[in-house]
């Protein structure tokens, strides 16, 4: 049968969605409230792109590294499920009064315009925390003794990769990191940006994570240091092609399909990279970061899923 | 010499902060307002209570341990400050105008008041964040190979600590603990509140932190699931008693002691132990969870700065 994108990603999107709901916390407790306004932060969806990609990058290296043993997923649900814990909280304080006051996100109220301010906050809190209960959630056996929990690797070798993962994943997701990038964001707003502080920017609250969904994968697949090298630019690729597609798709973009008002940029008195270049130079880059990326996946073993993944992120219009 | 509580709690705190200061990020790059913002409100004081349980117990089973061996502070400091970090991530969220808005604590501009709004509630996420940074340091190499850190103990044992602890820590410090407790005092203020509510809240926004400080320390010391069973208790005595004698001063304290603005309770509303039972009773109440506290570590090998730590927080003014 031939590969048809669509199917495949949906696919995809769905074991996403199923593992989600296997860690999410039951409802219940005088603290209900806070678990409510969790569950319906991280199940309003999204394109779970950052999961996604820790699953394709696992696949691709624990493929190369034992091509005899197909990739066991399973293991790899608690990043794949914190990763999405910490994007979504990230999403939930941005949409705080205090930050950039939206009230809408995926055609839903956000967290804070459902469950009230304070909540809000709370909510954004208890899902970073959570994503560290989810993620200690992947080291084999609590007490890493006893029989090897998986066939193709020790106990200590897995326990290894996850300690490594972890750190990635927490040091791109701070200060140095995301929040590092949200940051100066927000400082910015309202002000003129040069090219370096945009760059900046994307590359910070955008890429980072993008690339930490990258090499968490590869890093539990099996990858070392030097494959981690090969794929560092990837995530740059990928994520400035995702955001300087965002920012064209918020002028030409389709509110209904796109999911977010347009014009929003030009409303928040943003630069982006179309105010800064125009529409012409923003639509060659994204295509020039695409190119590039699409060089870096081929020379890696068969991914077609991954290249037809970064070519539909390019084109999309949602 | 005989023991000197002041001397001893002293050299404590210096060593709480030392330890701190040591983990803190350089103020650097064009994020450098949040990096400020992070040690801004670390090191705005606080008296490392929940860091210096988790030296004290991680001492007290060491020592239980292995006698021969002097316990090594220096591999168990992550611990103490991602504790820290936590603790005051917390602090600058409550703080926020959307929770508790306060512009004062410790007598210096809350986060928020001195950084601006936004970076109130970016340097909560950065503190939170970079606690998981700063505690993944504990692992003994990032490899897990090559020869032992420790004479003492193996590196995979050691690892096998450290990832109980970390689970105790952030289990504790979310939904079913610290986060969950903070939700229900947000949901209540201004409304009755049962006894049965009144003790929810207190086990969980000030009991759990504690607890987790003391069954950390104890997990990195070695202790096995019997002890910590004995434990179990003991957070719940010091935290109700040191949560009970902080609404006795919120009526009876000096401000100036104190570091909070005396009668904010009843200014917000609040239930307290004393509103609900009366003054002369929680009084009797913190003597009665203290004796039970001291209790407990009368059965536990030498631990004099422990039973004097726990009078002193019972009797404290500030």
């Amino acid at each position: 049968m031939a590969f048809d994108f669509n199917t495949e990603m949906k696919k995809r999107q769905d074991a996403v969605n199923r593992c989600i709901e296997n860690f999410l916390p039951d409802e219940d407790g005088l603290q209900k409230i806070i678990i409510e306004a969790l569950n319906y932060s991280i199940l309003a969806g999204g394109k779970r792109i950052r999961p996604i990609l820790i699953r394709e990058f696992y696949a691709i290296f624990s493929r190369k590294t034992n091509p005899e043993i197909e990739p066991d997923f399973e293991r790899i649900e608690p990043f794949m499920t914190a990763m999405e814990m910490i994007h979504t909280y990230s999403l939930v304080h941005d949409d705080l009064p205090a930050m950039d006051n939206d009230m809408l996100r995926r055609g839903k109220p956000t967290t804070h315009a459902k469950f009230g301010h304070a909540n809000g906050v709370l909510a954004g809190d208890a899902l970073l925390n959570y994503s560290v209960e989810t993620v200690t959630k992947a080291f084999a056996e609590d007490d890493f003794s006893g029989e090897d929990c998986y066939e193709d690797i020790t106990n200590v070798e897995w326990n290894k990769r996850v300690v490594k993962a972890m750190k990635l994943l927490y040091t791109r997701a701070g200060i140095f990191g995301m929040i590092g990038g949200q940051t100066v964001d927000v400082e910015k707003t309202g002000k003129p940006l040069t090219a370096d502080e945009l760059d900046f920017i994307y590359e910070l609250k955008t890429c980072a994570l993008i690339s930490a969904s990258i090499l968490c994968g590869a890093v539990l697949g099996g990858a070392g240091i030097k494959d981690l090298a090969f794929l560092e630019p990837l995530g740059s690729d990928i994520g400035m092609a995702f955001q300087i597609r965002d920012d064209i798709l918020d002028i030409e973009g389709d509110e209904k399909v796109f999911g977010k008002p347009i014009g929003s940029d030009e409303k928040n008195c943003k630069t982006t990279w179309v105010t800064l270049y125009g529409m012409e130079k923003a639509k060659e880059k994204v295509k020039a970061y695409t190119d590039d990326a699409l060089g870096i996946l081929d020379k890696l073993p068969e991914n077609e899923f991954m290249k037809a993944f970064v070519k539909a992120l390019a084109e999309r219009n949602y």
